[in-house]
């Protein structure tokens, strides 16, 4: 059975959100990063980069998120979590899940992991300073010119829905007045009433809003 | 026919070597960052984004890497550029290259482009005292955890190689001592070894080292 560690409040509510919408056989693993467990030998063991997700699977282990999503996409293929037959189509899940990774994700960890870029703390306080704006910022851009509707590549539910909801629940967090999100609101709203969801945020403990 | 915008030195090169391996007809075109041609209005209405890559297909528009990298592997399946038919193999192809765009490019990115996440000068000046040491521990993770040779992904050239060859070409840049690297930089002269890649390297200008 595959076993996805996480932490709460991260992103790897996204892989889990996946693994439940998949029907996969799993079990959920809590790492407590207040105790740092994330930086333990034996986590390490599991994933040098003592981040989470991490899925241990029969075959070996793997992170990254957008990696892990289209891995459970490809993995149970009856549960059409991605357009695996049309390469465009999954460019275009995959450009978006890439944009939340590499762009969204990392403006909001300005706030709560500035050490990683700068060791002063007045320069991880000016740092903490903009990352309402940048949120904000990539927020809108993803209502006003990506987001579809209902779901976010469309008519159809993808890979893509789990880990915009995922970052979205940082919002409040990092500041943002969700007023000037709409769309993204009614997503969250969507998300929320769906039973996979519902199983993976109680199981985590995750905060919305 | 396909269009790349790409500017010299950015992570379009990665895209560029894909395309040529790929045996892709496509044109490709020059934005010059000097100018601030990535923000011009005509610019925007192809990537509202404002960066590159942007590659223009007859469908559409893609950005973002990571995705751009397995669209082209894709759409020419011949060229064997990613393990297209093994989900775990290809997640660890999409692993690797998650990485490289969430973490390795973003460390990077904080000598050149501070002011996305800070607008004091000082705090700027403190991110870009940091990138020595942050690139430096994410290519000694690659090469020793990652890299299995003689290519990323091991006996098989995939969408890995020319990711990680076009970060590696900021490595000089970013003050990194690359006699530490010396699995990286035998990649490197791997690389530069093939026509795809002394194709793409001439048409973008790029400099090596």
């Amino acid at each position: 059975m595959w076993k996805l560690f996480f932490a709460t409040g991260t992103v790897a509510l996204a892989t889990h959100i996946a693994l439940e919408e998949a029907g996969a056989a799993y079990e959920a693993v809590r790492l407590d990063f207040g105790n740092g467990a994330q930086r333990s030998a034996e986590y390490l063991a599991v994933n040098p980069k003592g981040r989470v997700p991490a899925l241990v699977t029969e075959t070996g282990t793997l992170t990254e998120t957008p990696a892990l999503l289209l891995f459970v996409a490809q993995s149970f293929p009856g549960a059409e979590l991605a357009p695996l037959n049309d390469p465009f189509a999954l460019a275009r899940a995959q450009e978006f899940n890439s944009y939340l990774c590499s762009t969204v994700h990392v403006n909001h960890a300005h706030r709560m992991r500035g050490t990683r870029w700068a060791d002063e703390p007045q320069a991880i306080e000016a740092m903490k300073r903009k990352v309402t704006a940048n949120v904000t910022d990539c927020f809108e851009l993803i209502q006003n010119s990506m987001f579809k509707g209902p779901w976010v590549m469309g008519e159809r539910y993808t890979i893509c829905d789990p880990y915009l909801f995922t970052l979205g629940t940082w919002l409040e967090g990092d500041g943002v007045d969700t007023k000037r999100l709409p769309a993204i609101m009614e997503h969250r709203a969507r998300m929320l009433a769906r039973p996979a969801v519902q199983k993976a945020v109680a199981t985590q403990g995750t905060q919305i809003g």
